[in-house]
């Protein structure tokens, strides 16, 4: 395959989100998409939240910082907000707009699960700051790693638990991490990818690395990779 | 006069704002203001925007670092009710809820003014962050210092302009500061003023300090210092 056989090779990018829990697997997956992209002759631009632009790092930083009194909720939303703003602004809108593939781990779903259906941050509230912070950047795409939180966080105590999933937590959560949370926070996903099922693959994330690479692969192939034979 | 004649003794606080360009006197008479409810028996937290509380000081030193690649005036808007909303959670609702009187140097009009009115960010985006990010904790009483921004800037001049102004400016505004830029911004100010006119207090500020901070005294008095015999 050849980048002649992308539908949008001459058009805007691809904007495609990964989402799940802590130990989900977001970031292999990440990398096995994107060396599938690259191989087939596209740009792609990895990138990841809450961060990915200097002001938004600067924010992940303060938010990490276990010297940093915890926010609220709804302050630690506005926060991602924010920072997300100035991502997209950064890095986001000028790679789709270059027309690379973006492949973002976390995004405003993380915002919707964590601070909304775990955290209790109305949801209203939140696609408000949406519509206002991200507006027609939508992703296009969006891979929900769906995995038992039981695994998932087995799996991360085997290895540091990443700063990334961190800094959504709230305090209660960082110090508790409680599995009560982490089932919430999947009940949370699942309940965005069931209200906007066009835009979310839920994938099974209970499988071999390899296997789960292969399914990724031939959703973004089907939705975005089209040959020219069927779009004559 | 006492702690008596204060109607809201037993209640809840006053929460206070002072708001307006660079050079107009706001930390001046703030310290005048202050030293007038402390002799009048009165608890007092004086604090100030951006920043106030730890995170929103550090967001604080973030914007306005050098090294901080300048944000988009809608990334700045959110940024500042992100900490503007931690800033109410950590300091200012608890005082309020004491029974103190707070004194907030720039509040949400700043960002309406810089980010809003010079800054070109559409007012019914930033009244719908704030009616998320502030809700119900509006300010019972905004004291605009109004001056043409010719001499707010000269006075500027002659100390360090503040970081607290700064950060309330885009990146433009930090190179060129311009006058045109001032001069939206005090029009952005009145404009906020005259629409709502039952919050606002509007004192010329090309004055003597001392007039000045009399008419805010009694622009207080009248408003939170009722004596007994009126009320009753």
């Amino acid at each position: 395959m050849t980048a002649d056989h992308y539908r949008s090779a001459t058009t805007a990018g691809v904007f495609i989100t990964f989402e799940g829990g802590e130990g989900a697997g977001k970031s292999t997956q990440i990398r096995h998409l994107e060396r599938r992209l690259v191989e087939g002759g596209r740009r792609v631009l990895v990138t990841r939240e809450p961060g990915g632009s200097q002001f938004a790092e600067a924010v992940r930083d303060v938010l990490l910082s276990p010297d940093t009194a915890p926010l609220s909720p709804l302050a630690s939303a506005l926060a991602f907000y924010a920072a997300r703003a100035d991502h997209l602004d950064a890095k986001i809108r000028p790679a789709l707009a270059s027309g690379a593939v973006v492949l973002c781990d976390r995004f405003s779903d993380s915002t919707r699960a964590y601070q909304g259906a775990a955290g209790g941050v109305d949801a209203a509230i939140l696609d408000s700051i949406d519509k206002i912070a991200v507006g027609a950047t939508q992703p296009d795409l969006t891979i929900l790693l769906d995995l038992d939180p039981a695994i998932g966080l087995a799996r991360a105590q085997t290895r540091r638990v990443t700063a990334q999933s961190g800094a959504f937590l709230t305090a209660d959560a960082f110090e508790g991490r409680q599995l009560e949370f982490h089932q919430k926070l999947r009940q949370g996903f699942l309940a965005l990818a069931s209200a906007e099922a066009g835009r979310f693959a839920v994938v099974d994330a209970f499988r071999n690395e390899l296997a789960i690479a292969d399914d990724i692969w031939q959703i973004v192939s089907d939705r975005f990779l089209t040959a020219p034979r069927e779009t004559r």
